[in-house]
């Protein structure tokens, strides 16, 4: 099976649902690579349908010219012709481009506020900032931006980051007291490299996003509270 | 996004092909990475339904889980959850499994047939015999096994070598006659190494495949004239 690699430009929205899984199922019976001997009970029993709704997506799959189709004594025999396989093709690069975005980074959006100073002190702390700045490339300056995460949307993409292992900032002690550990993901903000800090102590709820820079993006940017910035976020 | 990469083994057959191809769009909006503003019309533009069609889409996507749904002053707002990401995934895997099958080889199957002996002559010939054995890494057993394609599926995959650059074996002249260049592709027969041979001047239709292999495959198989045999033909 030749699926060439030069993007058909189908578009998506013509392609009829039904008939796609069609064909989606009989690739995974080997179509793509063989001839495959299908009976409708047993392609009816893959789509969850009638065999008469089995047999008439057949039909309409041959007639559109994504499967060769031909009746023996033993059953019908199905393969997937170039123009299936580009059609397969076709949902598996789009998907294929939407999942690979989303397992380098999300995209995390909040309202700029001033916090009460907490992360400036942390990333002051030579216990921290010597591994930020072995960890994440650079020396960064001694405040946070501060995110307050407005919509559910935000929230909802904040929370996976607890879930994810990111950049691990060792707790230290410094004779005195103890700090906690923290995790960082690289981020940008606009074009300018950052990270997020999630320290593992804070006073803060999971509703607020700590962004630290090499430089003072408050400043850098012409931030004001209540302005909107997105933070892209890697997640690797 | 954390697309878990253990199979969460959805059962494809219990997908409701219009409902993943809402989640499908909604991907490639980014609804796996940010939370997504969706307008019903721009939605049903990409779905090529009607917007109630689209609206009706959305609000059984968030009753199933697939999808968290916010609705601000400026429209809504929809990321799709964990639940949905695996559900995307569980046809990308799909996909991409018979994909790179078929990327990696197909299945030919034919009848014995006992040929003219034009296969074996040319097989013995040094000037191809020496490029087998260094281009395939056998030495050929002087004869082939001929095998009369009868079912149009085998038809239209022996055709699909055609367009197949395969591994050149070059032609050549003994000072006499000429004779003209091949391909070959590496092949297996049950457990047993071999390679389909395609001789540019042939007496032979393209309703033949001819196999060699380092052994008598005949022999070694009990193979009679008539038996049907299936050989699994390397494109890579």
């Amino acid at each position: 099976m030749s699926l060439n690699l030069d993007s058909k430009n189908i578009d998506l929205a013509s392609i009829d649902p039904d008939l796609w899984f069609t064909l989606l199922h009989l690739a995974r019976r080997g179509g793509l690579r063989k001839g495959v001997f299908i009976s409708t009970p047993e392609l009816a029993k893959d789509l969850g349908t009638s065999q008469q709704t089995a047999s008439r997506r057949i039909l309409e799959l041959e007639a559109k010219g994504y499967i060769k189709r031909s009746v023996t004594r033993k059953g019908q025999i199905v393969v997937i012709t170039e123009k299936g396989a580009d059609l397969l093709r076709a949902v598996y690069v789009a998907l294929h481009d939407s999942i690979s975005e989303a397992l380098k980074s999300i995209v995390i959006t909040g309202e700029v506020f001033t916090g009460l100073g907490e992360g400036a002190y942390y990333v002051s702390l030579n216990g921290y900032r010597l591994q930020i700045k072995e960890k994440l490339g650079f020396d960064p300056y001694p405040g946070t931006l501060n995110l307050k995460l407005t919509e559910p949307s935000d929230l909802y993409f904040r929370e996976l980051l607890n879930h994810r292992a990111g950049i691990l900032i060792k707790g230290f002690s410094n004779g005195k007291r103890t700090y906690g550990s923290a995790k960082a993901f690289k981020a940008k903000v606009k074009d300018i490299d950052a990270a997020v800090l999630l320290i593992e102590r804070t006073h803060y709820g999971i509703d607020i996003l700590e962004v630290i820079a090499p430089v003072n993006l408050r400043q850098a940017l012409g931030l004001r509270d209540g302005d909107r910035v997105s933070v892209e976020v890697q997640l690797t």
